[in-house]
């Protein structure tokens, strides 16, 4: 290995002595290192292994849980383990603790079509459940939430309102068409709550048809606001929506017993390898630590975790020794609260602690697309034209830069000046699993996986060498 | 639907007004006519229901058999049915008819650590059978044909020769590591015979780590090198290399039935939809229509069939009426004998059937990445600079040009001078099912296939606009 390592360098000698500029040379020799990494990342699976660790051993783990504790002492274990200079918890306070309970019905009662018969439902995070013995009421289809004004009161008092808008799937990115549908389920039982609709059941976010039903966070905005609000598959939403085509007197009945218990105080995980210049402000890598409490978040956001634990793991085996600190940190409480997120920029901005840039891996754990560059226009400006300066390394891994949003948990860090970054994979399967009990471990490619690990640590290295531009 | 298109003229009309240049303007129009084929193509999905119904009701369809010749009538009926100008069967004489059997075993005998246990296999495509009974022999381990030479038949006479090179998981792409390792499974068994050996055993072609395995053809160049050739899973490959690690004394009992018939004569299917120049020259699609005779080539090559039916299927869609003829042609014999590929370009010489273009599909229906030029001097570079002109169009659709190979089946009609190209989709998931029981319709993505045959669809009408660069 040594050996192989003097003939690569002799090799490299070599070519550095057929360029004239430093600047090409210097470049030469990035795309041996990252090269490197490319090919240690693809044998080792590093990585991979680690997600299959996290998902068999922890599996689910939503914020407030037992099992979100038990993902907080494994990941700061494994980072000790992997011989961080630094590893402690920061304490996230004000955890919202959601809990599923063991009921969840959905059922048509006496329907056109299909008589009587139950469909695949999934309560959606933070929804209050039913009263005890569950509900039964008549249901309105809706497509558009601002239809709600124009029905009012009159329309919607003691209905189920059933939010049935489809995915776009004419559009390239599915992320897109969750854009475009996911209002639906956010403020759908809110909003309707406000005409004194009693449930909300939203279809599925997703463009798949299927019946996999899909759960997700719902805000309440009021104080008065909490009705229950629930999600069927784009199966079982199809079907309803045949039976209401045949009848406009259908009634639902809906039983969960979800509920929201007391915040908790938790942690996000955080892992810190020093630089050599003890004065230089970090690089962070970070992604969500919790997931959703079916399946057991493999690719939201279990592969991000692996991607960071990677990149680092992917940049000791080159014996590298960064300038900057590498900061990871695993964040708490993405799902459904954003709470890690923001109490860490929070604690940032009242520690004086300086980030160079922040990069998020929260796109699952698909094939790699690129990374996405935002920030306040002085961090923003200098650093994208950086990257660009430096994206012809990428170019055999076919790996872009853009500008656009970064990602959830590093954008409270945005007016403290780091250039973010957040990166992509394809998005064309993400949304068949997200939320869903198949985001499991046998659903992420080894192959895919890792392309993006070594992505992000060759990412790592330039930004490490270069900065960001300013 | 009609009163949308007129709006969406409008739009496209008030664009061209912002114009100067006429040049600019086309553009314009020709990304609002690709934006419309991708749209049908996500919304619609008709190439994947076709490989639905392709996979479901014809299933394996390997040349020479029974349902090589449904899959033929099938074809032949959709072409018919969709409304092709011209529908025929072009002969294809002397097809290789191999018939798998039903016994296909290997065994370890006695084995340090394993014992006596059954290794996971599958025959070789065109491979003879071994005697009636089996055979039992010593087994050699090989890892590069070369090393034969050097073995000689002092230790190769009488011998099963194991040949284990693993794929090369460092390099990005799959592909590469399959052109690395897969002389083992084409040349083994007629290298090995040279020197006495009375069967081979080749690791599956795969990077992934599993029990499935891998069949694939397998050439004898010589008449007395007939020789068993069967492929055995990465994982039993892994057993039988630990346990020849602790002996070399390790013999193996096989035992296939499979056995070659004689050729027969079979057919490539061609579809005509005539363009408004009678002169043209074609702008032919291709896909190969024989598979593997287990799973049911739905990636390999039921997707490439799929992209090619959708493609003109969206073109007309857009109610196109193209200047050049289009032609599909569905290739038979691509896995085991290339007969369909060579034979058609010999009858285009004969009858002077000339071809701007060629465009193969044979990469999987995963998501795109691109097309892949090749030609005579005299047609690749005017063609490349073409697409390269073109390119822009695409990068919405992350799909860029290279040069290199185009594709098997089109690769006959080189020397006639047409530009030669081969889309490209990405390779990290293709080998965990090539050639494989798994390669069925579930494995494939409905988005990642449409998002194929739109990339083609629009390849297809800027080559009719714009031509090939001469």
């Amino acid at each position: 290995m040594i050996l192989e390592k003097i003939a690569r360098l002799g090799s490299i000698l070599a070519c550095l002595c057929c360029f004239l500029g430093n600047a090409n040379a210097q470049t030469e020799e990035d795309a041996f290192f990252m090269k490197d990494i490319y090919t240690t990342a693809l044998e080792e699976q590093y990585g991979y292994n680690w997600l299959r660790d996290l998902t068999e051993n922890v599996g689910a783990r939503l914020s407030g849980s037992p099992a979100a504790d038990e993902a907080v002492g494994f990941v700061k274990a494994h980072l000790e383990a992997a011989g961080f200079d630094t590893v402690f918890l920061q304490e996230v306070t004000d955890v919202p603790r959601w809990q599923r309970g063991t009921t969840e019905t959905v059922r048509m009662i006496d329907a056109p079509i299909w008589g009587t018969r139950e469909l695949s439902a999934l309560s959606l995070g933070n929804s209050v459940g039913t009263p005890p013995g569950g509900l039964q009421a008549p249901v309105i289809e809706v497509h558009e939430i601002d239809h709600l004004d124009s029905l009012g009161r009159a329309s919607l008092a003691g209905k189920i309102v059933f939010f049935n808008r489809p995915f776009d799937n004419s559009k390239i990115s599915p992320s897109s068409a969750y854009g475009g549908a996911v209002d639906q389920r956010v403020y759908g039982p809110t909003r309707a709550a406000e005409y004194g609709a009693v449930a909300v059941v939203v279809r599925s976010m997703t463009g798949r048809r299927d019946d996999i039903p899909h759960t997700g966070v719902t805000q309440y905005l009021g104080d008065t606001d909490s009705i229950p609000g629930i999600a069927i598959s784009t199966v079982a939403a199809d079907h309803l929506a045949q039976a209401l085509a045949e009848t406009n007197e259908l009634e639902l009945f809906i039983e969960m017993d979800c509920e929201n218990l007391s915040p908790v105080t938790s942690y996000n995980v955080i892992g810190d390898w020093f630089g050599t210049d003890t004065t230089a402000p970090y690089i962070l890598l970070g992604a969500h630590l919790d997931s959703w409490d079916v399946g057991t978040g493999a690719h939201d956001d279990g592969a991000g975790c692996a991607h960071i634990m990677d990149a680092v793991h992917l940049l000791r085996q080159q014996e590298y020794q960064p300038t900057h600190p590498i900061r990871l940190v695993f964040f708490m409480n993405e799902e459904n609260g954003l709470k890690g997120g923001r109490q860490y920029a929070e604690a940032a901005e009242k520690q004086g602690v300086k980030h160079l840039a922040a990069i998020e891996s929260d796109s699952g754990g698909f094939l790699p697309l690129g990374f996405r560059c935002d920030g306040v226009p002085e961090a923003l400006t200098p650093g994208f034209r950086q990257l660009n300066r430096l994206s012809d390394l990428f170019s055999p891994y076919r790996i872009d830069f853009s500008t656009g949003g970064s990602g959830a948990d590093i954008s409270p860090l945005k007016p403290q000046g780091p250039l973010l970054i957040g990166f992509r994979t394809s998005p064309q399967r993400y949304f068949d699993l997200h939320h869903t009990r198949a985001d499991v471990f046998s659903a992420v490619h080894p192959r895919e996986l890792e392309l993006g690990s070594a992505a992000i640590a060759s990412l790592v290295y330039l930004l490490d060498q270069y900065g960001a531009g300013k």
